[in-house]
């Protein structure tokens, strides 16, 4: 189905076509975008809720700024659906987020108008103040550099720190905050009841002004008022004009707030501001979904709804014939509740995905015991770790790619004292759609060569539950838990919880010639791989190994002693990874097996379906079969 | 030599001793307190001015905290001697940062009074945030928790994610700001300025104090003026005591600025503070090296200033009989200099380090070409990667352990985008007396398993020289550079530069039997370890590989064919480092040599020197020796 923009859109094929029209036609863009936004995602998919809140925000930068001169870097970048439609990527927009199609973040490659892939947060005042002072450098003047964050965003660390530097940077930087009270789920956190305050307190504006009048008047009143007033004015002016706003504390020119959704008045303003030098801050208020009722009323749900019904609202689900097995998401979710519930000592971070991760489940059923700290991974884990000194067991769950940016608290903090914290990392491997930034590719590796730490990965919901239970005792140190985004295989998941012996796999079938260690989710394929070969007579062993550290030596070297040829699979780079543990152990131990490593390769996978680059990196199971069909001589399917 | 505390000093074994006191002995406490830390630094070494900065915060922190039950965690922590010194170290104070002694940070494993292990900077209000939230959770309401941070630290992003939460967290936190103006070198940065505004204008309290009194006296000038300010009384009001702080703005009841080296008024202060529910800012201006004078006025070089006499501040020098080859470190500061003269491209960027890693040569030399942007490692990677957008060449150097930091930004922001930014990381391997929060044991491991990223690490100087300027080339992307604190082996290092080939190893000298493969600076103990085996008629083949990533296939296959015996051998985690990179390769291309690697083993290991370190660790060049002598079937050396 081909879907038709309206008439001012389809004329727009790049920025300059925008900066042709009149204001006065700004409104209908704006319109015309948004139904563009709505009729696509609607039947293509992808994230929803952000890029309507943004459409006069878009039109209004693209339209005021010399885009792509002037650098315009999103934050994130999932609001930049408009951002893409106005910039020459109207006609594929119904390719977002599908393998081959165009990302469903600004992205370098693909468009001059990308000055900076996104994807994670709070990146994006670090990048535009990097292109400023470059620009100051080259003697660039005249260019502008834009960061378009949100409230939820700026709570992460480095946003911070970019301000910092950014106050004195001395450079030409302007930050729009596009601030809707939002991450995906609402945002948290004293910052945001800041900007609500700033927001809420009968026009912040509007006070500063009338405390200037008052002072000008009190003058009249006399020599000792004239006195008096003459002695604080400098000082009550330096408080109100220079400390009276964090951002002017930190030397940002301070703007707004203004509608965000008032074209006419954004253009105005942003015309106002590129004649004005140095750092400033344009505080932008915004709808999530705005123009979409739904969206706007439930703004979590609409975040990334999947395909709908635009003129209802109705979001379609899948429908199975079968009882269907919950996503790992839920068991972690579920399964948290239970612990906790036996077990005081159990408590639960999320650096702002509890609907993500599904520790809302526990937040509201034991509100004292679940947190949500906002967007601040960096804190989440030494939060935990600070719980953790006092006795308590804290399960941090935090996807697997943006445990990355805990990783020196993972190191520092937990693993240096060896503290009790659990670290369930979500969405480990391929994350599917969401492309490159989102992949968890490197966690086994950057996990498994710190001291104390347990690297663990469950092949099912019952492992992952008995894997929590685990963890959850006494004394057992750091611990990771790594899992993929979507649903394991057990339709009837809610098992008993057994205690593991933490570093022992589990045999899943002794075999001959060949054996397959897998480890996690991933070891399903082998199953189904194993079932196809005994067709042919091929009987590989096929071993689930759950813990990539502590290894289980005692297996291995059963393995090693019985077969000459040995595959891994992991679902996770080859660098460093499972496989490379698996190597040091044989080689350590004078083995001379032929090993094959399946996993992802020393390379960038764009977006596309689990399946779809797991086939690519060559661990789908066609490849676990052609693997072992080649070790063992026999021809390979195709 | 024992040195001999002061009277009262001597009767201090724990801060309940020294509760004992009367407030009017506190300043005799302080002054034997500083005595003490200055009789023992100046003979024993170790950090110096940050400790007598904060001699009477550390009295009066313990004076007025029921310690431990109050729970004090110190940021960074080598401020905290003072505190080692009350809290029953004092009698072993001497043997401070020396192997097996008493560590230079605060270190759980050593006193109940060190609450969280700390070294790297900006984690205090998280880890206290997670105690003071546990100690909610388990009523135990009248447990006091404070984070001692300075304003160098809180420029840090998770010490502001840490406040994000906290403001809104209540639990009872008390976060002192020790405002020096310092981090090792001069703190930078908008939040500087912002707290320097705070101090010097002219007391914002005074003002602050003023402008209520002006607003009851403006009322009595008629009923329109009174209509005024009632009506904007209750905005400026908010205004100003809400609004007019940023810390306050984050919910923060904020108190100060007060005289840090006035222990009765700190004492007065926090106790009041003691019966303050919720969070709060207790903003203390101190000095760094307060007391002597030398310190004062030179607080970079002061930091840490070696061995020194205590009465003319006549710092102790090595003395050589011969010419000494350059630190590591310095030959970076000069070589950038050079490289930039060279090529306009060519940019320097440091996270708070610009002394410690020699950036300040650059910084002084041309200093719209090198940045120092605080301490904010995540920032450092990202605003480099900005610049890199605009075809520059940001050189990036940070501590290996502290680009931990940077992890998410080097994966996310600057190899997705395979953008060309050169990571210099110092510190690389054992980092000796600072310990195990400063090791930088596990670079290889996580930057080889990021695609595009080059990891390479120099022999020597010369090495180093030609490396960077490689690095600095056109389109080499992202590049990697470890090596490690102190000499290399060149007394003569300006050589010419010369351009490397990525990827390729180097033939120190060729062997027999037995191959001995080194990664960086630690390839010259296998110099010294070849020459020693010659007397015994023992010639392993030795490859200095230069490159972890790519690997040099050419010289691995080459080794692979002829020697059956390969000993690996890196400064860094045996986990998927260099030694595993090359079993990756050997066993991926059918090789089954027997292989050997010596490295950091899977294990915590405390301070010493880089020797002693090594030794443990099981490739000191003895140790190298040894693993050789035992390959070839010769007896070993003891």
């Amino acid at each position: 189905m081909i879907i038709k923009p309206g008439e001012l859109l389809a004329s727009i094929n790049s920025p300059a076509d925008l900066r042709k029209l009149k204001p006065e036609q700004l409104l209908q863009v704006s319109q015309e975008l948004r139904q563009y936004i709505i009729d696509v995602v609607s039947i293509h998919g992808g994230h929803f809720g952000a890029s309507l809140g943004v459409v006069e925000l878009t039109t209004a930068l693209h339209y005021v700024f010399n885009t792509p001169l002037d650098q315009l870097v999103w934050d994130v970048g999932h609001q930049a659906y408009g951002h893409k439609i106005l910039t020459g990527r109207r006609d594929i927009f119904h390719t977002n987020r599908k393998h081959g199609g165009i990302s469903g973040f600004p992205k370098r490659k693909e468009s001059e108008f990308d000055t900076f892939g996104v994807g994670h947060s709070s990146t994006s005042i670090s990048a535009a103040l990097g292109m400023a002072v470059a620009s100051k450098y080259k003697g660039e003047d005249q260019r502008q550099h834009i960061a378009v964050i949100g409230d939820g965003a700026m709570t992460g660390g480095m946003a911070f720190e970019a301000l910092n530097h950014g106050g004195v940077a001395n450079a030409n930087l302007l930050v729009v905050l596009n601030d809707n009270c939002m991450s995906i789920d609402p945002n948290v956190g004293a910052l945001k009841e800041y900007l609500t305050d700033i927001t809420t307190s009968r026009t912040y504006n509007k006070m500063r002004d009338e405390a200037w009048k008052i002072l000008g008047k009190i003058s009249k009143f006399g020599p000792d008022a004239r006195a008096i007033v003459s002695k604080i004015e400098s000082g009550v002016k330096a408080a109100i004009l220079k400390q009276s706003n964090l951002f002017e504390g930190l030397n940002f020119r301070y703007f707004g707030p203004i509608d965000g959704h008032d074209i006419n008045h954004l253009v105005s303003v942003m015309e106002d501001l590129k004649h004005i030098p140095g750092p400033k801050i344009l505080h932008v208020l915004t709808t999530k979904g705005k123009g979409f009722a739904l969206a706007e009323k439930d703004q979590t749900k609409w975040h990334a709804p999947g395909l709908f019904d635009k003129i209802t609202g109705e979001i379609y689900k899948k429908h199975y014939d079968t009882p269907q097995a919950p996503k790992y998401q839920d068991v972690f979710g579920h399964t948290m509740v239970e612990l906790a519930e036996q077990n005081p000592k159990v408590m639960g971070v999320t650096p702002a995905m509890p609907s993500g991760c599904s520790l809302n489940i526990m937040m509201k059923a034991m509100p004292d015991r679940a947190f949500d700290v906002g967007i601040a991974e960096q804190h989440a884990v030494t939060f935990s770790a600070g719980l953790a000194t006092q006795g308590l067991v804290p399960f941090c769950n935090i996807y697997s790619t943006f445990m990355q940016r805990g990783y020196d608290q993972v190191v520092h903090d937990v693993c240096l004292q060896n503290l009790n914290v659990v670290f369930c990392l979500d969405r480990a491997g391929f994350a599917g759609a969401d492309g490159p930034t989102h992949h968890g590719a490197y966690d086994i590796a950057y996990m498994r060569c710190i001291p104390n730490m347990v690297v663990a990965a469950p092949m099912n919901e019952q492992e992952l539950r008995n894997m929590m239970y685990t963890a959850s005792q006494d004394d057992m140190g750091p611990f990771t838990i790594r899992y993929p985004r979507g649903e394991g295989v057990m339709p009837k998941w809610r098992t008993p919880l057994e205690l593991q012996q933490v570093g022992k796999g589990r045999t899943v079938q002794e075999g001959e010639e060949v054996a397959i260690l897998t480890f996690g989710h991933i070891g399903n394929y082998a199953v189904d791989v194993c079932q196809k070969l005994a067709h042919d007579g091929i009987t590989p062993g096929h071993y689930d190994m759950r813990y990539a550290k502590p290894l289980d030596a005692e297996l291995l070297h059963h393995i090693f002693s019985k077969y000459d040829k040995v595959v891994t699979v992991e679902d996770g780079c080859l660098q460093g990874g499972f496989g490379s543990a698996v190597l040091e152990f044989m080689v350590d131990n004078g083995y001379t097996s032929q090993v094959k490593r399946l996993g992802i390769p020393d390379a960038i996978f764009e977006h596309g379906s689990q399946l779809e680059l797991q086939h690519e990196a060559g661990f789908a199971p066609i490849d676990i079969e052609n693997t072992v069909r080649k070790l063992v001589g026999v021809a390979v399917k195709i």
